[in-house]
């Protein structure tokens, strides 16, 4: 599974360019490492950008999706609290699928940042999936 | 307010990197245009990736937010709908205020997707703000 | 269309004890009347609780969804935002829907509050459905 | 903590109608269960009613917030997943703090349903509120 989601995020230009890599893969979880780049990441304030907060937390719950529902699984409703300002020099998320129904597969993440060593969750989300998309 | 958004989102380095373009600004509302780029905006169908989606809809929501309640504004929460494939040359996000409170700032926001000359929603969202961030 | 809701609405133990009346259908919308009840439907401050404004919502959006989708649909997201207390005589509720496809009907509503007399908008929802429950 | 959460639920009369009761209260948590009544809270196919679910869910995530931030709190925006149709003779929701801010308290929340001595989860939420209501 973890070589299968390593080859399909290689196929989304923006997870090329965002540098997006699979670290860990289960059943029904997907954990994913990016590290964070000022010149093209940030907001005005030089957190990250809440457009990258959820590329992060969507693809990884998407990624969880997958190893329930199959590869071709499509986001339709998607939902975030930002708890924190997101400030760190490397970024992990992690997806869960809540549950794999036949129509429709929920799923719940977290998004951590990693800054001197430390470990802080700035960000969770849910996300609702549709298969066979 | 066109020039002082204008000026606030060149100092957003992802913004700057995305090319997003305000394009109008009234009170309690402002749109936002990005030209589609296939090199590092896809996901791995080739629609527009959900960040980049979710980021035209929560800067847009953020910056009419600006409108009402000053430009140091953070997002809380954000929602979103993804009704249809976000496929384009350009998409334009509107984001309007929905309610400006002391504590919070309620907004929503559409995502248009323009493809030969045809006018399509492809999003909607809702955010909650929080002022003086 | 009208009668079939109000002879649905009948159906529904919780909507008989609350006194749901649909007083207006059109097709991809639906309008809902509820009379302010102190002594049952109230929270801590004397307000109507935040169970009896998310009911309003989901089944006038429910309501909006069998108009294009068939009378059998079961929400599975929900969202709402509380913008004002929700203080009344009398709440309306008015759900659209967004966009009814095969496998998801996404739905938007408003409630609102009148008293003495002037209407004001005290929450906003989204809800997504699936046809066929 | 928790008499004063149990005198707190007498002072509203929708949970009083509903019979919500705290069977448990720690820092940050809260526990609330309700007995099934099928003459008064289902929904058209004889579940119980979505309105009752968010009830449930955000009055065990406004416990939990009281916790942390004083018995006075405000929901202003809710978001619930319904993962499975609300069946059962009893229902148990459980509340938690994500994170308590001097602005904002973000809370999270799952509903259980009790069928012939098996729990079930049937429906998870997030809610924000804001302190000092």
């Amino acid at each position: 599974m973890l070589e299968q989601l390593r080859e399909l995020t290689t196929t989304a230009s923006f997870n090329r360019w965002a540098g997006f890599e699979v670290i860990r893969v289960e059943d029904g979880e997907c954990e994913l490492r990016m590290v964070w780049r000022p010149d093209d990441m940030g907001q005005y304030a030089g957190f990250l950008h809440a457009g990258m907060i959820a590329a992060l937390l969507d693809t990884a719950c998407g990624f969880a999706a997958t190893t329930t529902s199959g590869l071709s699984v499509l986001s339709s409703q998607f939902a975030m609290n930002c708890l924190a300002p997101a400030v760190g020099e490397e970024f992990v998320a992690i997806g869960r699928v809540v549950k794999a129904g036949r129509k429709q597969i929920f799923t719940s993440g977290e998004l951590f940042a990693f800054s001197d060593g430390e470990r802080k969750v700035v960000a969770t989300a849910t996300t609702l999936l549709v298969p066979g998309g």
